[in-house]
Order: C-alpha cells, then sequence, then structure tokens
C-alpha cells in the first residue's frame, strides 16, 4: 500500500457537502467512485476539513491508500479523467508517509469568504459570492474581527448541531479588506468549529452595515451563547483556500 | 420617449449569444421580455457588441428607448427583477441623449481573454476560461501580438461568415501577461469583426506553445488568408469588458 496525498480544487454548487451522505452527491463521493475505477480495493478518501454544502474548495487535501505505485502525474490524470464530468479536479497527487493523515497531521486551515458589495445581483459569480446590497464598511469589519483573535470559547459562532468535543478554538488570522466591489475575508486557525466562519462572516456583516458597533463582535463572543450570533453568512461565498501541515 | 443607456454583465454560457435567434435562447432577447415586463411598447435593445454563443461580458452596454421616465435605480432594480433568474444583470440604466446609439457611438471596445494554463482542468471556472494544458511562453505571445498592432486587413483573423463591408480593422492595444496559473490577454480597437479576437488568441496560442515563431503571426496577417489562421479559441475564455464612448 502507498499512501497519496490529493490537492483537490471544487465547485461545491451541486454537492450536499464534502462529507458522504444519504441526501446527494457528495465531493468524497465523488472521489471515492474515481479511486475505485483505479484500484479495487475501494480505499476511502479521507478530507482535511468536512465543507458544508455548497461551500468551495480551491485547496482541499485529503489522503488515500492505493495497492500499487503511481507516477503522481499519470495518478491526477488518472483520477480526473474519472471525475468528469463532477466539478472537481486533482491539482496534484503525490507519495506521503504512511502516518500523513489530510485531516489530523493538518497545522493550518484557510479560509477565503468573498461579499459582492454592489447594488446589482452576480451574473457571472452566481452562486460563488454572498450578495450584499447594502454599502459595507470593510475598515469597521477588520477592526470588529482583530477583536476576537486568540484562543476562545467560540461557542456563539458554532452551529448547533457541531460535534466537537470542546468549544474552544485559537483564531490566528482574521483579516477583512475591500477589492474593487468585493469584501475579502481570510480567516486562520488549525481548526474551525462547524459553520465558524459563515457564523463569524455573518456577524461581521451586521458591522459593516453599521447595524453593530465594532465592540459588539467580542461581546457576542464573549456570552458564550449562540443567540447572540448574527444570521449565518450563506455557503456560496465560503472556500478552502490552503491546508498546511 | 426617453434613451437609456444600459450597462451589463452576463455569463454567457447558456445562451446563443447577445443577438436574437432562433437556435436557442439570447441575451438581447431576455433584455427584451424584461424590457416589454416595464413598456407595453416593446422597445427593442441594442447593444454595443454582437457576442458569440458561449462569450460573457464584464460590460457590455446596450440602449433602449421608453415611453415613460424611470429614476435610474429603479429602471436598473426592475430589470433586474425581471430578469431573473436568467443570468444577466443590470449593472446600471442611465438617461442618455437621443443620439445616442450604443453599437454606433463606440468609440472603442475592450475584449479579454482568460487561459488557465495548469496541467489539471478547471473545476470552478469551467466554462470561463480555455484550458491549455501544455505550459505557454506569455512573453513570446506577448512579442507575436505587438507585432500585429496599427490598421491592417484582418482577413487571416476573421470568421467565414463575418459580414463587415470591409476587413480593415485597427487594433489598439493587444497585450499579453501571466497571472499566476492563468494568461490574460487584453484587446482594444473601435470595432472588431467576427470571431477576431478568438482567432488571433487561437493563434497566439501556438505561439506560446513554440509551434509557432515569435515572427508567424505578422506573417499570418500579411497572408490575408484565412487558411494561415490557427484553430479558433473557444468562446468560454472571451469576455466584453468596457465599451468607450
Amino acid at each position: 500500500m502507498t499512501r497519496y496525498k490529493l490537492l483537490i480544487e471544487y465547485d461545491g454548487t451541486p454537492f450536499a457537502g464534502w462529507q458522504v451522505q444519504t441526501n446527494g452527491p457528495s465531493v468524497q463521493g465523488a472521489l471515492e467512485a474515481a479511486v475505485a475505477q483505479l484500484d479495487a480495493s475501494k480505499p476511502g478518501v479521507r478530507g482535511a476539513g468536512r465543507t458544508d454544502a455548497g461551500v468551495h474548495a480551491l485547496g482541499q487535501v485529503a489522503h488515500v491508500d492505493l495497492a500499487k505505485e503511481w507516477p503522481p502525474d499519470r495518478l491526477r490524470a488518472a483520477l480526473n479523467a474519472h471525475l468528469r464530468p463532477a466539478p472537481i479536479t486533482v491539482l496534484s497527487a503525490e507519495p506521503a508517509p504512511p502516518e500523513f493523515d489530510a485531516r489530523f497531521s493538518a497545522r493550518s486551515r484557510l479560509y477565503l469568504y468573498r461579499i459582492l458589495n454592489r447594488r446589482a445581483p452576480p451574473a457571472l459569480e452566481r452562486g460563488k459570492v454572498w450578495h450584499v446590497a447594502s454599502p459595507l464598511n470593510a475598515e469597521a469589519m477588520h477592526s470588529a474581527a482583530q477583536g476576537i483573535l486568540g484562543k476562545h470559547d467560540f461557542t456563539t459562532f458554532r452551529a448547533a448541531q457541531c460535534q466537537a468535543k470542546s468549544p474552544d478554538r485559537t483564531l490566528d488570522e482574521f483579516t477583512v479588506s475591500r477589492r474593487g466591489e468585493e469584501i475579502h475575508m481570510e480567516a486562520k486557525a488549525r481548526s474551525f468549529l462547524h459553520n465558524q466562519v459563515r457564523s463569524m462572516v455573518g456577524s461581521l456583516k451586521l458591522v459593516g452595515e453599521g447595524v453593530w458597533p465594532v465592540d459588539r463582535m467580542r461581546k457576542a463572543l464573549d456570552a458564550h451563547d449562540r443567540a447572540a450570533c448574527g444570521p449565518v453568512a450563506p455557503p456560496d461565498g465560503l472556500y478552502l483556500v490552503r491546508v498546511a501541515y
């Protein structure tokens, strides 16, 4: 058996999420079906981040064990051929040590959230951005984001169905910047709670609109209460960008 | 009657092109249907650039005559409401003088062509870029592009079905640059022949691959012969960016 590390890009729109589930097609399921075409032992594909329905990836990482050895370029091309026409592409496939685990070996995860902040709805980027028509103050959002950096109990920004044992997480970076008509938010941590990024973004949007003062973000965090969170942002604008090991 | 200038973004993927045609839905047809919901006189919508099937626009311009006066923001919002769910959005709508003609008043048109130049096919940008797996030399492509600037007979880079009276056009700018995994080409002229940008891009790709030497681009132009053109690039990567008046 050889373990391979896969770097994966996908458009999350048509999927019920990363993880194999009963209510629709999954990215993991599509990858496992492609792997099964190459290796009759049908090994599982384990991913670094279990992205929700509609969430995209520019750089998801997964590992898989294959019975025979593959030249990396041939493995990538063979998987991509079997993945067609699903909007999933293997960017690279490389051998990894047997102890490498895409999920548990990860030292950090970087997510990007894109808001399209203009009056007109998106035509070209539909499903790829959150459309917010009211003008947002990116500087105020950035200030509010800096107030929740560090290690905290993130219960406020955690989905009810989150299965993590502890609500404690360490938020290493959380930046907000304007790029023309878009607002980009980047959040980096060793790991995130379920819906944490979308919950934080939904609350920051209220700061950007002036509905929340800047310091309310920190107050919401300190409440340790899900009811203190703003409405959760939609999955459309969320991208798993990079996983570091 | 008041004339309005519309600035329009669209995803060309599901359309048979800008112009109303019998073989499928058109962008112009969708806009005229939306206008008809506001104005029973069913006026026509005239566009600056008749983009082909699958070609996108970030800034198409069109004009339309309406019986009553509309506040610009309300007109934009009403058109967008009636355009749903088509991937077409009116970015702005503003009153224009009666002599304004979106097509004939245009002083220049700027097109962008995006190539995704990496081994793995696109997942997130499918239908929005041309995927070229072989490594392209953007500097060589840029040099070749500079060799065809100016006023010329562009017969080589003109579709057989082009209806323009003259094959003479003046190419004002044609730049090629690498942006990470993408190659961006920008072409600016008062007007273009049918398929001219895609014909030039298809030939430049051969230069980028080293199949054509840099000076063959100019030789192809000087041949004034359609047979001297490289294979025409697909519509996926082409965007009408801006029309200047």
